[in-house]
């Protein structure tokens, strides 16, 4: 099982590494090769997938893996033309390669159109099914989502087809599953228990390859599945990594446990989403806003572990209403963490602009319209930074913060990646102090101080906002689980004209965050991908 | 024909609209009354109807519709439950309602997932037709999509189903289709083509009844369509505002000539997007940077027409760089247009800035870093005055420009909506000159100058870009029609390694587009809704 870490689109560096990869399975004498869900392109994607020549570049490097499938038996994932019936022109497939020759493919049969998945745009259905001769052995093939309607697992859809079913008159030896799926904090177990159900139906074992790696917002996981025909796990890839896994599925039942840490898989999740990011698109090092707050405080300890602490800087820009504290937290942050520290206050330009702005605002009291002038500056700084040197810049925002629109657009909002943007304020909490169970990483003051945008003499985020244990009560109410204002208010105890308003806030928000950089995704309901409301709307 | 405006979500000033509609359907002595699609929550919901409490809320406002129907048939769109077989447990449907009863729904057959739709996210497929009595006669109803396969006008599906050769053998003596259907620059006629052949599939007159109004990126342009059992077009609703049209399917032929401009079209459709994104989300005050240069002119001219020039603030924002004839120009196009004009210079904040950051810029010459400054303190000032006193600000940036990231991220890309971002260079000349036709509104001299952005000593946008005729051909051929670079460089006879130096270039500011406000949409395919492309990817 070959999980490997696709470019999107990237077709001959994709192929490259899959040549390359069954150069390694013949060193190691295996006889299967098997890819995960369009190996080829990389999921997902997008709209790429439209261009005849993207589609006519994939066949061609679909002949150079045949080519160098000598002696192996292949299956990986691809696009490719529909010629049969069906709404769209496109299949997402497996190829089935033996020994230097394409045998056919394996159409995938339940497209997911649902939060991060587009399917139905792209693909039509597959409808046939069969087994593989190879070896000796007859395989079942299917790909992702095929495999979780028999598990029972696909609760908000209503497939018609169960592709695992289907294969149970064909007596497979082996059902292999091509993947792409999405990490979730604190859903470790769930791809181990589809592989379980469909070997418990078909009675033989279920290997699951997952691609792994950040594609922009969506961060996968790795953690392919190897379970023995009674569905006892026998092999577990790597979380957060690649891994090239040797399955012998004749050796002895040997189950090995499920160890996760949920908080080191949440860290891992996002140092790989920030690391990708940059590899991917040549950027080595990152540049953010190191406020002394804990939100900064977390990207700046994510980046560290995810670029080397080499390549990561902190910019402090005390305003005039900074505390001389936060400029002192971030400091021992960053020698915690051996980043760089920039000091660069900002009190030269906010006067600039107050001046050029104070004959239009005569009279009128200072607002939000001067907290957010603070940010806009610190945005405009960073930006320099990133256009002179080209490093990357880490928006540090939160999941609550953006909910309710507690930011600004084009200040602390500016970045290209948002890395903690789908974290809620308690979970920043929570991994704060994970970080901290051996050694002091995150200063304790900046973890047990009151939360502060430091934009006016004496702010705090209670002026403004309820305590973030019930922000992110309704957040996770409303925005993940879809529940009524009603219900949030009965199962929390909020009273409910406060969800309500919370609630208000939300919507009213959605222009903020429509402009907001991609935020890694880690809830079943993130801000960005996944999630279409409309910004001018007259619901609630 | 009810060619109703509704918001988004605001089911009680939804249905308030619909009642009154019935009203009036009354005293003119209408017999039936046809709305849009899901007329009742408004085109599109987007992931609003995942809410149960807004489908139970979307039930109740049916029940007072039906309440309020009495002497009527009613055929009204609405997502509902769906009980039946399906993937999802929503549908797309018209509730049909006949003096006070709910005779019951007809549900959406073809959900379009392509482009702006993602029906399938949403809705499951129906599969029943009939016809509906009322007074004396029989009504077959389809939605949208419904009646497109039957004209051979949906190219890109391949649709198993034909809703419209369904109803042939039921013999209705009418149809009537709800739609909601975006306005396509230079695409008038299709809708008339359309129901011009269902007419004669069907033999019966045909009545469509569309949208009207502006919804984020989307513009409904209305002209809603009724044609006689020949297909002959005899009346056409009102273009870009809301119309109760009144149809006598039994008067005597007199077919209606369809006029048309292109270029008044656009501008009404422009209009109409600034107008109901102010009017719908509470604005009534617009701002913007009004440079002296074309794109800001145009911006300026629909402004003042959608939100009459009392309600138009441009602001000249003058750097060290900028020439005393791009004020003067500013200050003619103000006075053409009887809006406001500020002049704010920018030197202190760039001065500012430029102190503050030369320590880490020594010895380093200016470039990209220093330009994208002032567009963002240009950016920052306009913020400041939203901030302030809740002027909405509008983004002036060009289609062309945007493809290529020619524009600066949270400088002039900075507003809550891009009035001209679908709108390609060479249109924007277009639309000016058309403009000017009568009387001169953008002073000569800013369309004969040679575009600028003014950032420093002498720039002219030919200095990084090739000419727009060029940039626009590319932009067309690539993104629009997603034509190949080979025959982009065929067709238009540009050297193939610029065509891919354009194309790279598009790829490489997705990043830039991502962030940027939502863009009113005018072509088949804009930035933004209905294009979804990675940001971090390897292709070409």
């Amino acid at each position: 099982m070959a999980q490997l870490n696709p470019i999107i689109g990237d077709l001959d560096g994709n192929t490259r590494k899959i040549i390359e990869t069954l150069d390694i399975a013949r060193e190691r004498r295996t006889q299967i090769v098997l890819f995960p869900e369009l190996t080829i392109c990389g999921y997902p994607p997008e709209d790429l997938v439209f261009h005849e020549s993207f589609i006519d570049s994939i066949e061609q490097h679909l002949e150079q893996i045949i080519k160098a499938s000598s002696g192996l038996g292949v299956f990986v994932g691809l696009p490719r033309r529909n010629f049969d019936k069906g709404e769209k022109h496109l299949l997402n497939s497996a190829a089935v390669i033996y020994d230097g020759n394409l045998l056919g493919f394996q159409d995938k049969w339940l497209l997911p159109n649902y939060d991060v998945f587009n399917e139905r745009r792209y693909f039509s259905a597959g409808y046939k099914t069969r087994t593989w001769e190879m070896f000796g052995k007859k395989i079942g093939c299917v790909i992702c989502e095929d495999i979780w309607q028999n598990a029972g697992y696909v609760t908000d859809v209503r497939y018609a087809e169960d592709p695992i079913k289907a294969l149970v008159e064909h007596e497979p030896d082996l059902l292999v599953n091509l993947t792409a799926s999405p990490y979730q904090y604190q859903k470790p177990h769930i791809r181990v228990k589809v592989c379980r159900k469909a070997a418990q139906t078909l009675g033989c074992p279920v290997l699951l390859c997952c691609q792994v790696g950040a594609d922009d917002q969506i961060i996968f996981d790795g953690y392919s599945v190897c379970v023995d025909e009674k569905g006892n796990l026998r092999q577990l890839g790597k979380g957060f990594k690649e891994d090239l896994m040797t399955i012998d599925t004749d050796a002895p039942a040997c189950p090995v446990p499920f160890e996760y840490c949920q908080e080191k898989d949440l860290f891992e999740a996002l140092k790989l989403g920030v690391a990708d990011y940059c590899r991917k698109s040549g950027f080595s090092k990152a540049i953010f806003g190191l406020s002394g707050g804990i939100d900064s405080a977390l990207v700046a300890a994510i980046a560290a572990e995810a670029l080397g602490p080499e390549n990561v800087i902190g910019v402090s820009m005390p305003s005039p209403y900074s505390s001389k504290a936060s400029v002192d937290d971030a400091k021992q942050l960053a020698e915690n963490l051996g980043i760089e520290l920039k000091i660069i206050p900002i009190e030269n330009e906010f006067k600039s602009y107050n001046e050029t702005l104070s004959p239009y605002f005569k009279n009128m009291p200072d607002d939000v319209t001067e907290e957010n002038l603070q940010a806009r500056i610190r945005g405009n700084i960073l930006m320099a930074f990133s256009n002179k040197f080209g490093h990357l810049v880490l928006s540090t925002g939160n999941k609550s913060e953006l909910a309710l629109g507690y930011c600004t657009l084009y200040g602390d909002m500016a970045g290209g990646l948002g890395v903690i943007a789908d974290v809620k304020k308690t979970t920043v909490y929570d991994m704060c102090r994970w970080l901290n169970q051996k050694k002091e990483i995150i200063p304790q003051n900046i973890i047990d101080k009151p939360p502060s945008a430091e934009l006016r003499p004496n702010q705090k985020d209670l002026d403004s906002l309820p305590e973030y244990g019930i922000v992110d009560a309704v957040l996770q109410g409303y925005v993940e689980n879809y529940q009524s204002i009603k219900e949030i208010a009965q199962e929390s105890e909020i009273p409910l004209e406060l969800v309500m308003n919370l609630v208000r806030k939300i919507h009213a928000a959605e222009y903020k965050r429509r402009q907001g950089p991609p935020a890694l995704r880690i809830t079943k309901k993130s801000f960005g991908v996944g999630r279409q409301y409309p910004i001018v709307q007259g619901w609630l």
